[in-house]
This record gives structure tokens, C-alpha cells and sequence, in this order.
């Protein structure tokens, strides 16, 4: 399981034409992959006393769990509008075209407590910004931002300049 | 972290009125308690050979990859449509309005492979009944179906007459 990077699927024009989409479910359906990946991304944590890991939905809601278990840190939910049955604050970040949203319940962070972010793949940034957003609106300390996959060639960090930004796989195209 | 019943939100009329919600977030952001939950639904299957754990969109992504983490198995996501980029297979299920599907590659499962489903909430089984569904189609053997919350008043196990369910926590209203 040395070469992550052999086990992610090449997927030309998805979700639409001129993007190269990078699967990896492919990765995800190996034995004991997921137990790998997850303690390489704990390994850059394991002694900075989280108190919290968040995920974002879809997706982020596979590796934020698994870290957030694998530290015995809690997990928190950031979800899109509706899905959240208490009361939440509210992100909206600018897409291509238009809008979207990310909700966080208000009373799922505590001033001061240690929250370290984790998604699958940071491309533009923009649902990892406004995710940070939201966890100091709550009064969290952001301790980092944590990827499988870095699409460089896009540039995320770049939205998130004061954040600790790691990831275990980097692509430039 | 004895009673996590205790740590479970109630919130009545969500998602809409006379449904009453049992919202895990509450219990989820404790620390510890994604651990403690990922170890009891695994000390179910820890000698049960499980080849892969799937996961039904959008939180069961979060039980079904701890569990997958810990038992050093492999994790399959079963999506709603249209969001995996590879070829998949559908399933179409009934529900109180309407109709809805789901998806899952059609690599994802290999003839034989040893499969527990995992999820949150058994509540009318529907979506569990559509994902035995597709697991059985690609040839995997259902090894069980487990889930945190069951609402034993919706009877979903009778949508899964020959699987073997278990949950953690059952609720009679």
C-alpha cells in the first residue's frame, strides 16, 4: 500500500467536460487502505490534543470520522442548508457560477477548543474557507487543514493563508 | 460514555412536522464517543472475516468508514445518482411519496467478497433493503447489516427478511 497514488482512478470529463476527475474509491475498497490513509493523515495530529475533527458533507464525511476515532477526538458535522436539525450558522461561498452553502450546528464547537479540519481533496479551497469560517465564528481554534489529495495547479491554499494546510498526495494537473 | 442514549438530541417536527428526530451530533462531538460507538458495532463482526464495509450516503459515510478503519477492511460508498464518475448499477426503492435510487460501482464488489452494511438509522429499511440489493447483484454475501439507532416501530427489518440486523440503541416511539 506504499503507492496511494497507483490505487486512485483516472476519470476524464466527470463531473463535466474538461475535468479530470480523481476517484477514490478505488483506494478506499482495498483492505486495510482506509486504516492506512487514516493513520498517515493522524500521524501529523497525534500530539496536538484535538478536541474536535470536522467533515465536510459528502464525501468529507469519510476520513474526518476515521482521524476523529483514531485520535478519540469528537466529529462534527459541517453540513449543506436544511440537513441540520438544530440551530446552525450559515457559510455562503462563491462557486464558478453562483452560490452555495455550508451549515455547522452553533452549539457543536466551545470557545477555545481545539478543531483540526479533514476532507478528501482540497481544490479551489472554497468549502475548506468557508468551513474555517465557521469554526472561528463558533470560537474554535483551527489547528490545520488536513487533505488526501491536493490538486496544486488550483492553488487552495491560497484561501486559506493563515491555516497549517498539509496533504499526503499532491497532483499538478 | 455509558449511556449514549443520553448524549442523543431530541427534536421534535424535523424534518417536517410529527416526525421526531434523534440527532446524533450531540453525541458525536463528545470526545471519545465515535471511538467507543466504532468499537461496539465492530466487536459484533471482529471474527467474522469482513472483506468490505459499505456505506449508504450521506451519514452513513460516517459510522460505515470507522468500522471499515477498524476492522482493517475495505470501505464501498453507495451514493445517490449520479455522483460516482465510474459505471454503476441502480437500485429503485419505494418511498412514503415517490421513488428514490441508489448507486454503486460496479467494481466496487467482487463475486464472493464478505460485506457488512453499516449505518446510523434503521428506520423503514428501505434504503438498507436497496443497498442488499445491490451488493447481492455485484455476488457479495451479506455478512449483516448494523446500525447505531433502530426505530423498532417502523419495522425495517422486515424489509431485510434474510439478513442478519443488530443495532446498539432502540427506540419504541
Amino acid at each position: 500500500m506504499d503507492d496511494f497514488k497507483s490505487l486512485i482512478r483516472h476519470v476524464p470529463d466527470f463531473p463535466k467536460k474538461g475535468i479530470l476527475f480523481y476517484d477514490i474509491t478505488t483506494l478506499l475498497k482495498q483492505k486495510g487502505a482506509l486504516k492506512e490513509v487514516t493513520e498517515r493523515l493522524v500521524d501529523l495530529y497525534r500530539d496536538r490534543a484535538i478536541d474536535l475533527v470536522v467533515g465536510i458533507e459528502s464525501r468529507g464525511f469519510i476520513f474526518a470520522p476515521t482521524v476523529a476515532c483514531e485520535l478519540g477526538a469528537g466529529f462534527v458535522p459541517v453540513r449543506k442548508p436544511g440537513k441540520l436539525p438544530a440551530e446552525a450558522i450559515v457559510e455562503t461561498y462563491d462557486l464558478e457560477y453562483g452560490q452555495d452553502s455550508l451549515e455547522v450546528h452553533r452549539d457543536a464547537i466551545r470557545e477555545g477548543q481545539r478543531v483540526l479540519l479533514v476532507d478528501d481533496l482540497l481544490a479551489t479551497g472554497g468549502t475548506a474557507a468557508a468551513t474555517v469560517q465557521l469554526i472561528r465564528r463558533l470560537g474554535g481554534q483551527v489547528m490545520g487543514a488536513v487533505f488526501l489529495v491536493e490538486l496544486e495547479f488550483l492553488n487552495g491554499r491560497s484561501r486559506l493563508p493563515d491555516v497549517e494546510v498539509r496533504s499526503l498526495l499532491q497532483y499538478q494537473e
